[in-house]
């Protein structure tokens, strides 16, 4: 059984490019007892890789240079000496961009595609949908009647914090890119209020749609839609960050002036929490909620998500650069062909 | 009854000056029922009071032109027209910068001198030693074994967070400026080691101080010391930021680089929380324990407190300018005389 393989080759400075990534094919090797032969039938693309292609300090290692390159798959088994799985059987893995991977069985979750479409365990019921109900729920702790803003959020956890904020009686903000998206935002998701960060009154637009202010910010982005999210906060307004995809590609130290002082200076004058966090910190104490919960919204239509499917292995590289520009319209999920 | 005040003639720009305040007599009205006169015997400086100055936006209004200075006292009585209090009784007021004051006496809180020094009252019993408290055990909830730092460490809020963490069981760093300070610091407060800001190899007395690195630090200064602390931070790591000294009289924005995008790239990949606070959030929720706890730490000698006691209310502009320059060795109070 045969793997096309994409391996890191350069690290990229700024955008990930046509050099960043080889393509390899290998033979795999013959199966163990207590593993599975998968073959990878969608592979998940989120902003988070980004910072694995770099060697700058991070919660994770990076990926070395040569080796396949990580993320979430799912993954179709074909052959099995694990009890309990069988040929046909879909499977959650984290076997990276290739086609194919010999796995131990203890290591897969098993999918059922009769609750939900299979992709669904790459983002609304997998990690992306866990980031935003864990950091929502446990930072955010959106009340009755506050108001929540989003950006990115027509994106795998961007939408479904607009969601779930609204599921707890709060007012929900969605900012995206583009008249299509922003029109999903309201008509697919259900935000009470949507807006464009590139319209030119985007800062008046902010402040028409929070006329109570923001209490909970969920940071996904950075840059310049922080900067006018800052000017709207409440005092004891709450900021779980989960990423800062507008600063991914950033090259070397921006220029000034220094706003640090003034965020500090800020976050004393309005008691607000700034609180980094990577999902897994919750799986524990939180992942079982999670299921229950949001398996039960997402059958009920409450919670509904978007899918942006591109085909081929080979079309990763160029659809995942996209990304970090912001260009998928729902949760980026490439579907390995074979 | 004739009251000595000072009063806000002019807003600083940069540090206070001689020109900031001015000084007035007044004869206090006729005592109405529920009334009690006071002659002021201590006034409280703290580093707040800059933010009162200014009309920048801040969780307390500020003074206006012409308005006497707001400040924590302790009082005298010296006649009573409120049940519960006689002359020669010592309460706790919030009179500001003057000699005397008639003031309704549901307001105030008795004092009883064989307790504790009345001093304390605007000290480690007081604000300062509650901003310590709930800020310390409420937000940075230091662990048995963890590291927990602080600057201005001989300051009354530095002072107490260094010593409760210590009876928590974390190891304590203290930050503070020039080796008498320094000294005092593992002498006076049992700090664990001390460090002095203004040493050229500062940076290095950090890490070598911090060999597991930092848990939590306890923010009361800003500016160098931050930058150099935010580079020993563990993942998940605690910042309680009750106050920034070091930008208080600063013009303007800071020259860059901009640092914002990369503290916010650590908040993330190191899960921090950065968490704004006053004091007075959790008078509902700490207020008791503190009372009991503090008050039994200092009785007992657990916790130590030091005051720098400036004698003459004319004394206090130029006090309370030095405070802000760190040039106070302990909790500044104005010993007001009359």
């Amino acid at each position: 059984m045969e793997s096309t393989q994409l391996r890191l080759a350069r690290r990229p400075e700024g955008e990930p490019d046509d050099t960043t990534f080889s393509t390899t094919t290998e033979t795999l090797p013959e199966l163990q007892d207590g593993q599975v032969a998968l073959a990878i039938r969608y592979l998940s693309l989120d902003p988070y890789m980004r910072g694995r292609l770099s060697t700058a300090k991070s919660y994770a290692a990076p990926v070395e240079i040569g080796d396949v390159m990580v993320g979430g798959t799912v993954g179709e088994v074909v052959e099995s000496r694990f009890d309990g799985l069988e040929p046909g059987d879909f499977v959650l893995s984290y076997s990276g961009w290739q086609s194919a991977a010999v796995v131990d069985g203890s290591q897969v979750r098993r999918l059922d595609p009769s609750v939900a479409p299979v992709t669904t365990a790459l983002g609304v019921l997998g990690m992306p949908g866990f980031t935003a109900y864990a950091g929502l729920l446990e930072i955010g702790k959106p009340q009755e009647g506050e108001t929540v803003v989003v950006a990115a959020a027509t994106g795998p956890v961007g939408s479904a914090v607009g969601q779930i904020a609204n599921l707890k009686g709060a007012r929900s903000v969605g900012i995206a890119g583009g008249p299509d998206k922003v029109r999903a935002l309201t008509e697919e998701f259900g935000f009470d209020a949507a807006l464009d960060h590139r319209s030119p009154d985007f800062r008046d637009q902010l402040a028409e749609a929070t006329p109570d202010g923001i209490d909970v910010y969920f940071e996904n982005v950075g840059g310049a839609v922080f900067d006018a999210v800052r000017r709207r906060l409440n005092t004891y307004a709450r900021i779980p960050v989960c990423g800062l995809v507008a600063s991914y590609n950033a090259v070397g130290q921006p220029e000034g002036p220094d706003r640090m002082p003034g965020l500090m200076g800020q976050v004393l004058s309005q008691s607000l929490t700034v609180r980094g966090f990577i999902q897994s910190e919750f799986q524990k104490s939180h992942g079982r909620d999670f299921v229950r919960d949001m398996g039960q919204w997402v059958a009920d239509g409450r919670v509904r998500y978007r899918e942006d499917v591109v085909d081929g292995l080979e079309n990763a590289p160029a659809a995942f650069a996209g990304m970090l520009r912001g260009e998928n319209f729902g949760k980026l999920v490439v579907r390995v062909g074979g």
